[in-house]
């Protein structure tokens, strides 16, 4: 065993060394992600019966199954899409379970997948904060009115705020005021005033009876166009304490930015899309606080941070020039509103503060992503790429920022792929395609029958199909190999079958065409493009990135190498890598935690510098050549160069 | 002819001079505020025919009458009730029409009734300011955006804010952002901002397509506890474009503050208060709207003064502890409040700015009227009394104030009082009685058929009767005058007959009883009682003060000899009186005109001290003295003195 709760697993033949293996992975998983090729059609559900693997030692779970025989079992045979590993094992793979009747490794030994970060990772990107909420509890204890000091009530609060906390409240909420009364009084005049810090200084938001300052919590959310993610925290102890996701209700009305702000100017649209978004928050919020054991009212404050067009949509503010040139929004810093005013149901003291955008296209997402990845105080050159719906991608460090949209589409979603579908249950999210045979081998997410492939998934079969030399650089497939599992469809389009019929959980073949292909090459061209196009912006090249964060909810399923393999990425090493999933939610949490944080996202919205890619011609240029697998380029590809060379 | 539009009439047997008549003045009218008496048992409604007077000479209209025969009006006899004075007259009383047999002059000469101010005059009492209102508009040309500069358009209008009139827009209302794209597009990049100066810089309120800036309107308000009075003001001109008045709607919850704060603690009760001002405050606000023929979305802001509880209760703010020792209101300073959200029916950018209070009892009503009326810039130590549903005193000048609130009760409103009512038609308000046969003769206002008698009639009344010698310096009467005039009633308690039953508008006779002059005694014994005490509480007696201010409806019908024959007021010059009228009014116009006068508003109730009378000594004793006609101390009064030293 190496780090606790991880194994080691050693493939045979080939005395392939695998460390680091999680408690209770699935060993078919296992080889897969690390290049060791056992045949598997059925996408790891335990019915094609193909991946036979003898287990002479070594602790594990699972593997037995109707489709061995009792001698086979004995013989110390088991299924390795139904073996979960619990210890360290050595796995012997027999002939009849290989690919073809080559070496179990599919390629040259994969590079590392990058850093994935643990929650507690995560905790340290950032430093040098510590949890000072710009909201805030403070108990007072005040002395009661008499005939010799009968001053109001609200001055009474304020004098007490004053010599008690050394706070000069610049204001109250009228709200506060008008039940102030019976608030003092109620508790014998102690009381609890909730703050919010302004540039004007503080200003009390809600005064409840009692000493109830152990009670401070507050709601993030990272309002994404496809899902919205919500954690309550904990402001005491700065602490999650619970989180929970939703698709964004306002799917219904459109997949992408456009078709919503499209929607929003029909009559009644954008009321529809606030209220759409708002019920998905409501739902969301009221899980966490479900989960969290934690009354609403107890709630101080909201945090959100989402692209340009969610932060419009969800404020009711008219997005319409965001997708008309020149790409006006309506405004990138908006004040705090009242979330009940909004229709989000908690107290009507809670203001939602949105993360301040930079422009149409590069919002309070992005720069909550770059507080929440800490690429705003560090030193090192840093390329942050977020790939959701859309693609945004940023360089700079904490001296220069420069960002862009890359208008990649939604390939990496699943959108515009013939069985293209998000990573939920059942989609294919991994691929080898074994170069002797062209058999696939697939992996699908919760070992459910394959329904259609997500992101990953379609990375992963592009990579493989060009390593083995099925896919040419330009996108068609090659005719020389057709066969079994490159055929013409009743359209005469060239298409490549992942999983049979008999497997699938959709009653039909699961295929990709070359249009697929073709909304893949689009989608990582201009990601590539606008990344290589930002970086000459500021004069620079790759070679100037020392370490990349890729952010985005495929993230952390993502293999580094098979991504460059496509283009999407540049072959670097892969320490350079780091996922840090939902950065967005990072940084809201951090915002909500810290006041000087929000100071920090404030400036970091004001000093990025957005570069609009439409009619730039640098990065038409590199549009067309990042349109190739991986690159017309092959300089940023040496491995890939290699391998290609080799097929010709 | 003296000033223009005014003329001399002439009594005779007496040479009795009194110039300075406004034109079309009722002769009977004029004859008994210049105290010639005419006989008169009416009311001046041409019913009881009894003030047949002779012009010889003279312009005059109307005075023909069934009561006149054709022999009596050939001989120039007319009746004075229905005569208007039209130019200079001279008037013959004939005997029948003298009071017995005596003079025609009642007593000694009136000394002047004090100076009542034109509205030029009231404008000119503040000086030094020019409008310059914390609510403004302006005009911006803003250049489209295009590819180059594609900012945000939040930013594009700031930034023209600034460029074009120096103004750095600190902030800008949600409201606004959401449909600014539509409203800078709407009129090519040509719109108006409606600008707020706050503490914190010019928060931008309203922005609406083209130059606007013309269109710049404001509503002030004086919220009574009995009466609202709206003004619609033109901010650009710096002037009035109408006005208007309304019983306040929450008379039917009860008459005073206490009876309201009461009220307000019952289950929905606060909430029926504030919808019924509200709704009293949408009815003049209508109807100056109307009148002034401006939109209601050109309306700027609102401005309001009114006493505490009104305050509370027109912004929903709990008053219970108001009336409840030590006597603390929620909150003296209120901030702006968007009136739409009260329920007043304007855009929704309108805020409502409420005068700040000093306390429980002295409310902004007072302090709006020491803005308005000047005292807060005076180098005269100043007495300001505003004599309402409740009565306000008020001394200082510019570098000092004390105030206090007199619990004077509703008796000059005519509460507590038989057949007390408000000064509207058919109300008796003024008084004299023959000191001879002790025969009253009145005037109604509007010379409608008597139905009641409103404040001034009642300190007229008492005034004359002590003067008589009907009445005792204890507000007892005199049982020696026992006659026609003078009675017990079935239930054993004197009575003093105003008029008689085939005269007035009720079918049976209005009288005043001594529980009425009780009630008159207590009301006036505390405003008096609460000057001194003021004065006292600084080291001043009446001596010091160098001018007075009467504030309050009915302060321009009152005679300053007749208030101070019962005490009222102390007998001074009348030239050391001024009555202003509606004081807070008059300062509410001026904080909506002029920011500078927002401030020095917010300057006086910070500084402002205010005295409690509750469990005060001195006022307790001063308060028992005060209770007597006028004084049992007649230091103040020497001309009452010599009248009631004639009559022992």
């Amino acid at each position: 065993m190496g780090r606790e709760n991880t194994h080691t697993v050693i493939f045979q033949p080939g005395d392939i060394v695998c460390q680091g293996i999680p408690h209770g992975a699935s060993l078919l998983r296992v080889a897969l992600l690390e290049g060791v090729h056992i045949n598997a059609s059925c996408g790891g559900t335990g019915t094609c019966g193909k991946c036979k693997v003898e287990i002479p030692e070594g602790q594990y779970e699972g593997g037995r199954s109707a489709k061995l025989s009792e001698e086979e079992f004995k013989a110390d045979l088991r299924l390795a899409c139904r073996v979960k590993v619990m210890g360290d094992l050595t796995v012997i793979i027999p002939e009849e379970s290989r690919m073809g009747d080559s070496v179990a490794l599919t390629h040259e030994r994969r590079p590392g997948p990058g850093r994935v970060l643990s929650p507690q990772d995560l905790e340290q990107l950032v430093t040098g904060w510590s949890v000072d909420p710009v909201v805030k509890k403070f108990a007072v204890a005040l002395k009661p009115p008499d005939a010799a000091n009968n001053i109001n009530d609200l001055d009474r609060l304020k004098l007490g705020l004053k010599s008690q906390h050394g706070i000069e409240a610049a204001s109250v909420a009228f709200r506060v005021i008008r039940d102030l009364p019976e608030a003092l009084r109620a508790q014998d005049w102690s009381a609890t005033a909730t703050t919010v810090e302004t540039a004007r200084g503080s200003k009390v938001i809600q005064v409840t009876p009692g000493d109830r300052t152990g009670e401070d919590y507050s709601i993030v959310l990272d309002v994404g166009t496809t899902s919205i993610y919500a954690q309550l925290l904990d402001l005491n102890e700065g602490k999650t304490l619970a989180q929970s996701s939703e698709y964004n209700g306002q799917i219904s009305y459109g997949e992408d930015v456009i078709t919503r702000i499209v929607h929003s100017q029909r009559p009644g649209g954008r009321k529809q899309l606030q209220e759409a978004v708002v019920s998905t928050i409501s739902q969301v919020v009221e899980k966490v606080l479900d989960k969290g054991g934690v009354d609403r009212c107890q709630i101080s404050h909201m945090v959100a941070a989402g692209n340009t067009t969610m932060t419009h949509l969800l404020t009711d503010v008219n997005p319409k020039f965001i997708r008309i040139a020149p790409y006006t929004p309506a405004a990138t810093f908006l004040p705090p509103v009242r979330a009940d005013e909004l229709g989000i149901d908690v107290c009507d003291h809670v203001h939602l503060y949105t993360f301040p955008c930079v422009s149409s296209y590069v919002g309070g997402d992005i720069v909550s992503g770059i507080i929440g990845s800490g690429v705003f105080q560090t030193d090192k050159i840093t390329l942050y790429i977020d790939i959701g719906t859309n693609g945004e991608a940023v360089v700079g460090n904490s001296e220069w920022l420069v960002a862009t949209s890359c208008s990649a589409g939604p390939a990496f979603e699943g959108g515009g792929i013939r069985h293209g579908m998000r990573a939920t249950r059942g989609a294919i999210e991994a691929v080898q395609v074994d170069p002797a045979t062209g058999e696939p081998h697939i992996l699908t997410i919760a070992g459910k029958k394959p329904i259609g492939i997500c992101g990953s998934g379609i990375i992963d079969a592009v990579a493989e199909l060009l390593e083995a030399g099925i896919l040419r650089q330009n996108g068609k497939f090659n005719e020389d190999a057709a066969g079994e599992w490159l055929r013409t469809n009743e359209d005469g389009q060239w298409e490549y079958v992942l999983a049979r019929q008999e497997y699938t959980g959709i009653g039909k073949d699961i295929v990709i065409t070359e249009p697929d292909i073709d909304n893949l090459a689009r989608a990582k061209g201009a990601v590539f493009a606008g990344v290589t196009t930002l970086l000459n912006s500021v004069g620079m090249d790759l070679d100037a990135v020392e370490q990349v964060y890729v952010a985005g909810g495929f993230g952390k399923y993502l293999q580094v190498d098979r991504a460059a393999a496509i283009g999407l990425f540049p072959e670097m090493e892969p320490e350079k890598f780091t996922f840090v999933g939902n950065g967005s939610l990072l940084g809201a949490r951090l915002v909500s935690f810290s006041k000087d944080m929000l100071k920090a996202a404030e400036n970091v919205a004001r000093t990025m510098t957005n570069i609009e890619l439409s009619d730039n011609q640098f990065f038409m240029d590199e549009y067309m050549a990042a349109m190739f697998f991986p690159h017309t380029n092959m300089k940023w590809f040496p491995r890939m160069d290699g391998i290609l060379q080799n097929l010709k």
